[in-house]
């Protein structure tokens, strides 16, 4: 039982940090001495301390024999800091209670080895799901060096994403919204298709009410760049802007966007770039997590190619009717109830007078 | 607290007849004395004895200076019972706790005023919400003599009620279809579009696991008579069936039709049946709840003509996708946002792995 507050204890430090560690995985750390906390820590961004190494440097002497609580294996290898492993070592730690191993299955168990090794009493496993579902993006990242994606839509209770005319500001009320701008906040990179520039001319930055959030890198898929020069999208002030074009854009097009600050990334697509290609090249420039607040047709393309493993859906208790009026998964669908697409580990939850369904695609 | 245990009692024992009092409300009736339970009743069954009637006879000689709690205002006209007051008054009963008031605006207080003037204690309003929201078709009918409306539909997360090859069997689970059954086993009639009939050829028969359920009266909206004349619904030894038609129906099918059990109504409507003609016969007819489950286009009738009051909606953890799949509620729908059919009073149960929404009709 008090194993457990710890780790929890553990749990919320490194959550406390989502939306800054990217590339690095939220990591928390408590050294327990005599049932008395002695130390705290959490990995707060990317090149600093781990977690571990603040909870130990605040402990001080009073590490030795102490148990030290981590919600993910100390790490063995020299990254841009030294192993952590050693350094439990050297402050004296009796015993190490781990939650979760290395998502990377080349490396996972190598830091608990080391401390085994040495004499240290190890016990993993410890809310280990939990810890694992904290860093479900930064695992799934590792394992294949292409971002988490999580797939965001607002629909009304009938299905619709806009009415006949096109109509989609807004569907979902305050609370909704605000907590999109939290998804936005918490992912290192947002993604539209130009049909959304063309058609809602959005800024895509986080707008949140009671903190500044963090503005995410802004991706446009725009095959041919045909983007509107006058697109909002297109002030890099704010935050930086990445296009995503195919061998179909021209030269001339390409120049005249990176001259102002936007950068153009061209796939090997001769025609339409392919989502494949662009997520190859975004797990490249290290952006492990992408929300995708694409239209129907985007939506389509990323779930009929098996591009995403989160969906986030905001259901307004509202009616719109139609058969014209559009849904979030447009493209042509599967034609066999087999076929679909099926979520799991779903959640739910009241916002406003709004709900969001949370679910995993299995 | 004793008070609203008593009615709360009251609400239970009135609940668990749900389905069978029509076109009489549920009523529930506790009799206490001395901080003893001395006779419970509910209204079982329209023509037979109100909750009153069955809680003084259990409490016999107990009822002489006892409190009366129910959650319906006693009657004070003759039915096809005597009035409930006046044997409240015979029975020697001191106090009287009233949930709700008649909701016939006409009758409204009438029997309150009776028992007050004969000397009795008598409380009004305790735990009113939910003997009003336990009743909402039957106050819905008496008030506007038409059938309290409940539209049910089931889809996916993207709103698709079947796939573009209109495939539907099953888009929900096993535990929501119960729940389905459960619906109309609580209605009086269901309805359908004849286009359902033709696609699907159900036979909307109450079929529960645990239970025998009641079928309701089936009805079937079909302007000319073009039901196929092997649909399972034309079975009319399991459950009446109802088609109403138009002016446009020929004699000849009205009589074939007529021949095989089944009951013809026919509008005054030329062409098109409307659905405000359909409601009002219904509501003669002493159909006080109907449950809709047609298509998406007789859901945009009722929706587009305001003639539904409650929406339920099962939404399975899918993804089918598909400009061309149908949803819920066709026809032309609002062209702008601030038309749209707002609901209120929402709640949201998880049914296995499908989520059921209800809500009001702003």
């Amino acid at each position: 039982m008090l194993d457990e507050s710890y780790m929890r204890l553990a749990l919320e430090l490194a959550k406390a940090q989502r939306g800054q560690t990217s590339p690095n995985p939220m990591v928390g750390s408590v050294v327990v001495k005599d049932q008395q906390i002695v130390g705290l820590g959490a990995h707060l961004r990317a090149g600093e301390a781990h977690a571990e190494v603040h909870a130990l440097q605040m402990a001080g002497d009073k590490a030795q024999n102490a148990t030290i609580y981590v919600t993910l294996e100390p790490c063995s290898h020299y990254g841009r800091t030294p192993p952590c492993a050693d350094q439990v070592l050297e402050a004296g730690i009796k015993k190490v209670v781990v939650a979760a191993l290395d998502p990377n299955p080349l490396v996972a168990g190598r830091g608990i080895e080391k401390l085994k090794k040495a004499g240290l009493e190890v016990e993993v496993g410890l809310l280990a799901r939990e810890s694992e579902k904290m860093n479900e993006a930064f695992n799934h990242y590792i394992v294949h060096k292409k971002p988490f994606v999580t797939m965001k839509t607002a629909t009304t209770l009938d299905g619709k994403i806009a009415t006949v005319t096109g109509e989609s500001q807004w569907i979902t009320g305050e609370e909704a919204r605000q907590d999109v701008h939290l998804l936005r906040h918490e992912s290192d990179a947002i993604l539209v298709g130009v049909q959304t520039v063309i058609k809602d001319n959005p800024r895509l930055t986080t707008r949140l009410e009671r903190a500044e959030g963090r503005h995410p890198l802004r991706v446009v898929l725009d095959s041919t760049l045909r983007i509107p020069r006058d697109a909002q999208i297109l002030d890099t002030s704010v935050a930086p802007t990445w296009i995503c074009c195919s061998q179909a854009a021209s030269r001339e097009d390409i120049s005249t966007l990176s001259e102002r600050g936007v950068r153009i990334i061209q796939t090997e697509d001769s025609e339409r770039i392919s989502i494949g290609n662009v997520l190859k090249k975004l797990g490249e420039e290290h952006v492990s997590t992408l929300l995708v607040e694409g239209g129907g047709e985007i939506n389509a393309s990323f779930l009929e190619g098996g591009h995403v493993q989160k969906v986030v859906t905001y259901i307004a208790p509202k009616l719109i009717g139609g058969h014209l009026a559009p849904t979030a998964f447009r493209g042509e669908g599967f034609s066999s109830l087999k076929d679909a697409i099926s979520l799991k580990d779903l959640s739910m939850e009241q916002l406003g007078n709004d709900f969001k369904v949370t679910g995993y695609i299995r």
